[in-house]
């Protein structure tokens, strides 16, 4: 394969490529508003139609209790050349508020090397690419079909929390079984400094009431003589950390993962402005966090515990001196490589149990379930070849990043048994969420020569 | 002036005592509700027309901004010598819920020993002695004026807050001047041991706010990174106690009059059950407070912090994963003997102040004001002779108690710049403030003698 002809195919049909991206952006695919639920459809439906059109020899429309999927499948010509699944989604964030879009969220426009519409970057221009980057791949290779047997699944209700998706993955658990999966639906620190993530963290989220006398009491006949469940509160919520910012809960940080040295050196070499960084974090006077972590490590790769609500007592105006007869807090844990949602569990309503004062009933909700983190090595097999394959594309370093939060990803990783591998160009600064999104054509070009590279990388990394 | 002629003149006019409080206690003088301001006007009305009657040569309706108080004065033959100001109140609770009286509230029932109505014993009843025991001790000494000039002040807003009574106090200042303070709107231990209120707990308020990022920010992108308003609100209310139950504030506990080894002595021999107590307290499972103070010394006369309110974050159904932007709590403080609330609140401010991690904003929003503490102290003249007054009366050792809160008394204390002394024989388990509220009859006419010999006790103790 020679670069010079992937670049050139992909330039070629630079012009047809946008028009097209245009077409499938026109389609206000907002999952979350049921007003919009034809449109996530015919969203569907017009992706099925392109990707058969580029050649996909099977393309289906998936049905979930909520908004269909589409699924292609173009097969390897070798039926032992290893599977992969490409993940994405065509349903979009709502708009709202309109009034503050400069243009028509679903008229995209371009602007010089920007295309400015909902969906551009998050996650429709991202899906995209990767059409372009197979079909400039294979004409660059001379061959009719991909080093890998590549499976689309470009899920419809990613913006409303991904509710039918386990449930889809399960339902197709056969025929999505794979060797890897690419996830396209994260960003690159810049522009300038492209990088793949490299994990996501989980979450386990709880509710803790505690409860003292039957009735609020009238603090000047009772107060200071029985327990006080928002005091009683206060000592629990507080005791969560120790004065070095870590979670006190025994054996929180026996199953974490560390960070390895070359992944702390590639955070590092990151150019993190951490002034604009608390500038993001809605104008945060500091940072703070555990001790000997930077702030990156500390939003990718550490666990944390976080007090979300809290509340008990007299809370409207004005004073009410009473000792109350209960208080609540919501707690959350962000958990990394290694961490288990159920030990987490179990290890909290364990400390909760044993840190509750005399006097004081406690009680602990979790929510089900929780979300289990997902974390591909940096010297992983797949993540190497996507990082080669990136590299040749942006004809430069590749650096690591990992997020924060969690979407289906861990889904994928959990029902498929498969390494997760992020491959994406969007960025942090293309407004995903917001108004006035936008996605840097140039970057939607590179995706595509690196999705190019990727297939025949991967071939041999996973063989 | 001679034991058996009190008593005589006492039971003489039991009948007529009785049947002069049912007409009062006919009146439904509820100054919480405007619907019967009327009621509290013509309840006024009655008692000054009952004083004349009874001979005081001075009666007055005083005007306030709200409900009018009665004002009788009775002065001493000599001009020399001490006056007293009576307090009590005319106004009383609402009766809510009515289908849980067993009689009408305002249509007063004899059963037995007891007279059952609203203001039976709060505070009617109490107001009601006064007058008897004073016409008793006149007669069995044969004199036409009591040995200290009294000055009867019965307020009509007490349980609505006193809003007016301090204005009142300093409209008044100059004809209420005296020598001491009779309050009779407090309780007996009960029927069997005697006791007098030597002090009630004062009161400052505040509200403090910890403000972190401007807006609420998602804990995958942020958390751990950023502080926690709520973690930090958790952590500055868990470091207002000690592990011994002590306030933190420092110097909180400098000005606090300490307990004499007799007043702790007299508080142990009161027949307290604290089974009984966590009972009647929310059914609370278990004492707690300060290391060192048995239950009723704690809610007496040792001062306190209770956090009356604590909110912030998500506190609706369900998980909402956030670094919230604020915090917000509710804090009291109970004052006793000695404490000032200007000096707490300054504490406060200043100890939130130096407490509010970095990267987290605080205020501190003090209720203007506060409640001063009052307190008598068991070996001031005042409480001596009162004391004497309620043994005669009772033929057996009076204890003492105090009050946790606190109504108008500090203000009394205050304005006229006089001691305080608790007079007063309702129970605990009289109901004030409830369905069904009763007085022990004996226990009125035990009132009325005890005052019959206060005035003689009192002339020459403040002389
Ligand atoms: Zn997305
Ligand atoms: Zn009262």
């Amino acid at each position: 394969m020679q670069v010079n002809e992937v670049v050139a195919y992909i330039q070629a049909r630079k012009d047809r490529f946008v028009a097209d991206l245009r077409e499938w952006l026109a389609i206000p695919s907002i999952s979350g508003d049921p007003a919009y639920a034809g449109d996530v459809r015919r969203s569907a439906e017009w992706l099925a139609g392109h990707l058969s059109e580029q050649g996909f020899p099977t393309v289906e429309i998936w049905e979930t209790q909520g908004h269909p999927a589409v699924y292609a499948e173009w097969p390897a010509e070798d039926p032992d050349a290893p599977a992969v699944v490409v993940y994405g989604h065509h349903d979009v964030q709502p708009v709202e508020p309109l009034e503050e879009w400069d243009t028509d969220p679903f008229k995209p426009v371009e602007k010089g090397d920007r295309l400015i519409g909902r969906g551009a970057s998050d996650d429709k221009g991202q899906v995209f690419f990767h059409t372009l980057g197979l079909r400039a791949g294979l004409a660059a290779s001379g061959r009719a079909a991909p080093p890998v047997t590549i499976k689309l699944l470009v899920e419809g209700e990613e913006e409303s929390g991904s509710v039918h998706f386990a449930d889809l993955l399960h339902a197709h658990r056969d025929r999505l079984a794979c060797d890897a999966v690419v996830i396209s639906d994260t960003t690159m620190w810049s522009a300038d400094v492209p990088s793949m993530c490299t994990g996501m963290r989980g979450l386990t989220e709880a509710e803790v009431t505690l409860r003292g006398p039957s009735r609020d009491l009238h603090s000047g006949s009772f107060g200071g003589a029985v327990p006080n469940p928002l005091q009683a509160m206060a000592v629990l919520m507080s005791a969560l950390h120790d004065a070095d910012g870590r979670v006190t809960l025994p054996g929180f940080y026996d199953d974490v993962v560390p960070l390895t040295d070359e992944e702390r050196d590639l955070f590092a070499r990151l150019p993190f402005n951490e002034d604009e960084w608390l500038q993001s974090a809605g104008d945060s006077r500091a940072a703070h966090g555990e001790k000997g972590y930077t702030t990156l490590e500390r939003i990718w790769a550490r666990p944390t515990a976080e007090i979300n609500g809290m509340w008990g007592g007299h809370t409207g105006p004005g004073g009410k001196t009473i000792v109350p007869h209960e208080a609540h807090a919501k707690v959350s844990f962000r958990l990394v490589a290694g961490q288990d949602p159920r030990k987490v569990q179990q290890a909290f309503e364990a400390w909760v149990e044993e840190h509750t004062p005399n006097g004081v009933e406690a009680e602990v909700r979790m929510q089900p379930g929780g979300v289990r983190p997902c974390f591909s090595p940096i010297d992983s097999p797949s993540v190497k070849a996507a990082r080669r394959a990136m590299e040749r594309a942006f004809g430069t370093e590749v650096l690591f990043t990992r997020e924060g939060g969690s979407g289906p990803e861990a889904d994928l990783a959990d029902v498929l048994e498969a390494p997760l591998v992020f491959v994406a160009v969007g960025l942090n600064g293309d407004r995903i969420h917001a108004t006035n999104e936008k996605v840097e054509i140039p970057l939607l070009l590179k995706g595509a020569e690196a999705a190019a590279y990727l297939w025949e990388e991967l071939a041999v990394a996973l063989r």
